[in-house]
């Protein structure tokens, strides 16, 4: 079962100062090439190296049923969560056709779906219980729940960098997992629950007012669940693991042991939407050395997801009004991240191509 | 040599209902994928087709000099053209890089380079000229200029449908490139000379006022040179290919003619950054139905960018910070452009994964 505490190295500066002049002697302007200049530098920082490569990129999708479904936060049914896994599986999902068009191989990884699967040669079969539960009325896990999900991030990111991944990509998929990870965002970062909060899949704006009504209920049963934190200001100064056990879900914290397994491993991974960048909220809250690691592909069209990527301080790749989950814009941001690692690999410096530089 | 009235069909809008359709029926929440959906069904309406097909994308990079360098709106020297052409051509610049990582060929087009270039199997020489002339004292070309320099535009795009491609990417490099399309946008959307400049490849403040004033001073001299304009209000009044023929330069008139000839023969392009977006503009003032043969890739960092596709009313796929030009954004988007086609093609529908929808 996994620990806790981890053992992640900070990101070493050591070569900073090589890789900031071997970027700013390529054949263009200064900057010019924005944010592929900060992620060259960082797959830079990470491998050690003035030539870092992407090497088999891996995606890994965590699957996982929420009992807060029963609060009417969704629109589609909860059996979606099942049929998507079966989509997955048959190659029928938008991250099965962007994973192929990259040539990415693509693992789901059941961590708590409420229906059992057959054996499948895509499918991790790690189900830690048949979804999490309500967290309106109870804690959505135990601790033993969390550590066993945090384990099964683990386990998968070590089969990856086995397998010779240096960079993975994490997706997930839940019916009413935007709840909870709305629920975890207000949580931990002190939030209100209106700003935590967005559409998912597609409700409205009554549906929305409802979500944060949800999560405000919630705050104030855990609240009265654990008496030591009435003496305190908010929910945000209970213990992180405690806050994730209390709103769950399984793939989430599966992502985030998977977040907190690669950073310890020195493998870069793809932060993609909303629910996965609330996974690595909880990661940076377990430890801050996560941080070097992290690539963060997009901002979503969930509204919260911008109040997010503010609080972390991060600017993310794209922003194409995605809103998709599954991994989804991981794999979009994939093609930029290798742009990234060629152009500091390939690219001519004014010395060797004999280009002029700036005028004095 | 090229007319300046074109033959661009409009769009036809015969399968927007099914392409809509077909969208909306796919395993994910609608318009989930975002900006992706709007690329999927603009290359339906461009192919006429419920399974659009990216085929042979090129890229192709124009290149010319620039009179204006006289007045110092560049930190590099003007040879820098030159140098860079023959670093394309040894495959050492960013566009090489990333269109090698895409497989995508490039070609590069000497339209009115300064100095003369050996032949080379990458190499389409048709200058027009030995640079454009500088524009604060003259026009840049004759009208005779302008029609050469969109000819070249013309047979390029021809050359490249010939060779089966369905998709152009073009691309510019010319020091002092980004003075002449910021006079340009100036003097044909009569937005203000300090909203039309920017940095370039990274003059200073100073440098940037300089550059507004330089355009001043050309709106001026343009006034002078055409009576007529002495009556009318603006030089945004005059017609616009006078407009092009007094600010120039070649390969920005070359980028203009391609991509009319891209929507007369039904091949979508990609319009890369603030220099090729000015050339679009062009085409745009001269054929409004080119409209729809366009996908626009990024909002580069050049200031006036954005107030340019504000003007258009378009949204581009990236905003990375990126300010290089030479087709890099263009070739960046493709992988997204693909994943849209790709997308459209070969993701289950509901019906056929079996997948339950919104609840009632």
């Amino acid at each position: 079962m996994a620990n806790t505490r981890f053992n992640i190295a900070p990101i070493s500066t050591d070569m900073d100062v090589a890789l900031q002049e071997k970027i700013d002697n390529k054949t263009k302007p200064l900057g010019a090439l924005g944010q592929l200049e900060a992620i060259a530098k960082q797959l830079g920082q990470i491998q050690q190296s003035l030539e870092p490569e992407i090497q088999k990129p891996h995606m890994l999708v965590f699957a996982a049923d929420h009992g807060v479904v029963a609060q009417n936060v969704s629109p589609f049914p909860q059996e979606v969560t099942y049929q998507m896994v079966l989509n997955f599986l048959s190659g029928g999902a938008a991250v099965n056709v962007f994973c192929a068009q990259h040539n990415v191989p693509l693992r789901i990884v059941d961590v708590g779906v409420k229906s059992a699967f057959d054996d499948h040669k895509l499918l991790s079969k790690r189900k830690v219980a048949n979804g999490s539960r309500d967290f309106t009325v109870k804690a959505a896990m135990t601790e033993y729940e969390f550590k066993a999900a945090l384990q099964v991030g683990f386990d998968e990111v070590d089969r990856a960098k086995t397998a010779g991944s240096n960079l993975l990509m994490f997706g997930e998929m839940g019916i009413g997992n935007t709840t909870t990870a709305s629920c975890l965002m207000s949580c931990i970062t002190d939030l209100s629950s209106d700003s935590c909060v967005g559409p998912g899949t597609g409700i409205s704006e009554e549906g929305i007012a409802h979500k944060a009504k949800v999560i405000e209920q919630t705050k104030l049963r855990i609240k009265e669940d654990h008496p030591r934190a009435l003496y305190q200001k908010s929910v945000a100064d209970l213990d992180v693991q405690l806050i994730a056990q209390e709103c769950g879900g399984f793939e989430i914290i599966a992502m985030t042991g998977a977040m907190l397994r690669a950073a310890e491993r020195k493998v870069a991974f793809v932060v993609d939407g909303f629910i996965c960048t609330v996974a690595y909220l909880l990661a940076q809250k377990l430890d801050e050395n996560v941080r070097g690691f992290a690539i963060f592909a997009h901002e979503s069209q969930e509204t919260a997801h911008a109040a997010l990527l503010r609080y972390l301080g991060v600017t993310p790749l794209l922003s194409m009004s995605l809103r998709l989950g599954e991994g989804s814009g991981a794999i979009l941001a994939l093609p930029l991240i290798e742009s990234a690692a060629l152009f500091l690999k390939n690219m001519a410096s004014f010395q060797s191509a004999a280009v002029s530089q700036e005028k004095a």
